[in-house]
């Protein structure tokens, strides 16, 4: 059994890790951190995991979890950045769920996430963690850094396209739509049911930290030139990401023979038939990405890619178990066979 | 692996049952059927579906389910009944999720559906499906008729104190919350988004059919005199029952502990601890019924039970497969260990 | 014109005073305070109300409220207590929509509410603002307690029954069901969308304040031995209270004419034909209460009645401006007129 | 008094109409049509009603409606066309709310609504009812088409940039997000809440009716070679359109200016202040348009323009009120002085 750690785990990753891992059995939890829970049973603040859980949370404790095997951290940005060294140091790998060690220059982060980072020197040895792009270096990396949410829906549906060049990479539009648990488990007012529900709205218009992170992880895949607009939006659900994209090809090309070629492999990327439009809730609960690619009738060589996640799967916690996986040496789908919700 | 098929797969129920036996390693589901949907894939009208299921909905074949070692029927009401009894006489058994073969009387029946039953013959031979009343009776059963949404969740709450005669029974009072997904897949528009959506309101105030089935199961359960007001609510939220429940105690009683001792060995009814407030998103695509009670400060002999369940897994799905596993001799719990998705 | 003020303009109640005084013509807010909002300008906090105000929050400053004719405490509880008795010795007339003079026995408020009051003396000198049973004193008076949003639905449920004593007043039981809005405008993570959305749950089972504010309403009406359960839940939905009341006759009686009796001259009490369920959606943005009358069939002396609201109107910020306009001797339904959004 | 007739009056935009017709002290309303309703009282199907109509729905009826001043088609497409011209001779006035007269062209219409068109003589003579863009021609008007929901915010959230020429009017992108209310009262168990709710979805991503009508209009505003992107997207939410633009400048240019200069006068487009994000709840039942415009950082000559209104208000009902307004000479505003209802 592999023993895991997950630092804060009462925000809405951690409880989904969680939730994940009371189904793999090749798993064991033996320590869930949280500073405002510590001494509270898991089942107590999540009374879904009544029965699965005997843990309580504790107070962060390096010497405890140097005694894992494997640590998350699902903890607000800028706090595994001061952790992570001492952990790796003392043989324990890690997946940072949150953002610390995404973007490879530290000069580009501090400009996003305000801050100096802590560990410049360690950005070098983290591997990006989207298994579809990385998945070799995955295996063997002792630091993995987790892909945001929108980085994931996104890159996934654009890396056909950028891969083989056939679009003009410096036109590349993300229209993102997410669910609130997105935001995490904050006190927000502005995320209350009362004020999120039966509305819509655009933020961070005019520049978001996940396009940065987006735009890196096309550049990797090939795309010379990478221009990106991004634009998220706040959706009145809990869960869900859907992902609209707009390239326009350089030339004609079977874009659906092109998607399912592409991920034809892939355990966790659907595509769905020619002229699908998938809906968020068909992978909610699950780690799945479903994919449909369209090209509008009259409208030249627009291509148009529909990507859906669950923010909090695939887009967090079970993207961070995938890449579990991987790093141990176990099958990389164990642990993650849930069937989405639905209805 | 026990073969089974399922007969209007296409409603909410039988999707449900889907999604529960793809995780469910000891049955094999070889005929789903569907008049509207026959020779469409299952995981085409279903996408949370691909991947788990190579199948196609059929018309209904009386031959084909013949050769099925168990059926479940999750039809509109007045069509088990029609086709029940030849799938008896070839030998294959029936968990009913439609409401059939509930009430053991066929007059009583008749008054509520609006119909003659089409086989009064058999609803003696018919088991009523709920394991922690009639668990043994189960296990033999050839027939057994599957509880509705409100009546397990009522049912559940109100029997410690029915079965133990410690309160007025002939005083019950049972106000139950319902998610749209109980009013079935069906072209309502009553039931669109933008007509339940942010509202509320009370139905069948005057009288519902589940009255009737709770009534008879709190007889069965031995309270005299049992004397029910049940009045159903519809609530902005697609799964999820709560049943608020009010009785008059007879005489004093240590409630908690009541309700912790009946349910001990239970693997399906969880009784919270004292004071707490189960919420319905606590058992979302779970198979538990979460219970807790309260003796209101200064309101006499007064107790409250709160009891929450998924319609469409404990309230319906859920527990027709729980039903499965008795009558097939495996584990209760087989595969039912989903962890409820919340958020 | 009428000046008055607002204080607390930022949290739910205030805004919607905000949103319904922009209509009425009778009526000038020449003040809307708030401590945290200071400085800032009312329709940029709100932008529902760009082109309505050019008005600016300001801090709390008793010298201008003293200016005001009538000022509102939209404030948490334990806020008026403080500043009111100086207005009023100021010659201004107020309405309280927080709790804090909503109990005439100041001990039984302390009990509640876990503070002494401050000014006890003038609790006496309050006159319970809810029109349909003290529409005479409220206009005489200097200080109107507004009604929680709980209290008035139930209570005008229950008002023809208690007043003629047709009833069981010792075994009233009512069961609420409140959007979120309802707990106010606060940075609380149970009421965030990814936690309230999709889900229900009781709370308060073990008492609940509006309890006590309810049995005093129900006493002044006649009720002698008033014993009344009260469950509230919170529903996922943005607003709207349904409160479904269940007593028992004492003898027969036609409820429905009664009903229809009591409030056939009251402009904001709508009793539905027999046998209809108001939905809460039907009185969203609306000062109306719509209530039905119910004799279950077979259920003996057993009466249902199922009273909707809008929490934020007449359960608060409409029921206040009706008190305003009763207090100025306006006609009660000046700028009340609005529509109820539906759908 | 101008006398209005309702041709199919049960859907929603009858109904909005209903509603805010019951403010406008201009109108009265003489005849809604219905065919499924015919005989029922307006407030008895809509109880949001109650009080403010003493109408019964009646069958259509050519006379009657002749009787009108002005007649509105709230039908779905392919219904007024036949009835128009009949009522157009006999000199009724028609804003037609349908798709039926917003393409010049009949066979393009043809090719997009899928049968002939029954009176492609009276197309040149409609008035396309976009007030901000042919005011002077609908004052005149007999016959207007009201523009579609997304059309509205659509073009009138790139109308700046087309009519100075500023962007490159060949790549032009247009993200829409509706809620549901938007695909109308209909059977459709697609937009059931248990289908359509905590979940969002791309439709008509290979092309779609407002598209062409969308490109008509910004033709009509100068945009030469219009190429226009226009995906489509259902929210779970009642009401609203969020729509998300994207343009790419020629020049540079001082986008905030423009768009507060070209909309000063407009009693019904609201620029916000640079750096905003307009919710679709603050337009909630109110006829505004919000918009807001951004030019992200880092990211070139890139303009993303953000539009929201209420689809049944300014994107249905509340334009062919304003487009009445304009027709019999009364005051624009006249009767859509709605608060947008927050939260």
């Amino acid at each position: 059994m592999i023993r895991v750690g997950i630092v804060g785990a009462t925000g809405y990753t951690g409880v989904e890790l969680l939730r994940l891992l009371a189904a793999h059995d090749g798993v064991e939890v033996v320590a869930a951190t949280s500073r405002s829970a510590a001494g509270r049973r898991v089942d107590d603040a999540f009374p879904n995991l009544r029965g699965h859980y005997e843990l309580e949370f504790t107070a962060p404790d390096p010497g405890r979890l140097a005694d894992c095997d494997l640590v998350f951290f699902a903890t607000p940005n800028g706090t595994a950045m001061q952790q992570v060294p001492a952990l790796l140091d003392a043989g324990v790998r890690v997946v940072d769920v949150s953002a610390d060690f995404r973007l490879r220059d530290a000069a580009e982060w501090s400009r996003w996430y305000g801050v100096e980072h802590a560990c410049p020197e360690r950005l070098a040895e983290a591997v990006y963690g989207l298994p579809e792009l990385h998945r070799e270096a995955i295996r063997g990396a002792r630091l993995v850094a987790n892909p945001g949410c929108y980085a994931t829906a996104v890159q996934l549906g654009f890396l056909p396209l950028v891969e083989t060049g056939c679009v003009d990479a410096g036109r590349l539009i993300a229209d993102g739509k997410s669910g609130t648990s997105g935001a995490g488990r904050r006190e927000r007012v502005d995320l209350l049911l009362a004020e999120a529900s039966d509305s819509m709205r655009a933020y961070a218009a005019g520049g978001h930290r996940h396009g940065a992170e987006i735009a890196q992880g096309l550049r990797d895949a090939g795309g010379d030139g990478v221009g990106l607009t991004f634009v998220p939006h706040l959706a009145p659900m809990v869960r869900g990401i859907h992902a609209t994209l707009y390239a326009e090809l350089t030339a004609e090309h079977d874009v659906q023979a092109l998607f399912e070629q592409r991920f034809a492999e892939e355990p966790f990327v659907d595509v769905l038939p020619a002229g699908s439009h998938p809906e968020t809730r068909s992978v909610r609960g699950a780690n799945h990405c479903r994919l449909a690619v369209h090209r509008p009738a009259g409208d030249g060589r627009r291509v148009i890619v529909l990507a859906v996640i669950d923010n909090l799967v695939k887009g967090a916690a079970g993207q961070a178990v995938q890449n579990l996986n991987l790093m141990c040496g176990l099958d990389e789908s164990r642990g993650l066979d849930q069937v989405a919700l639905l209805p």
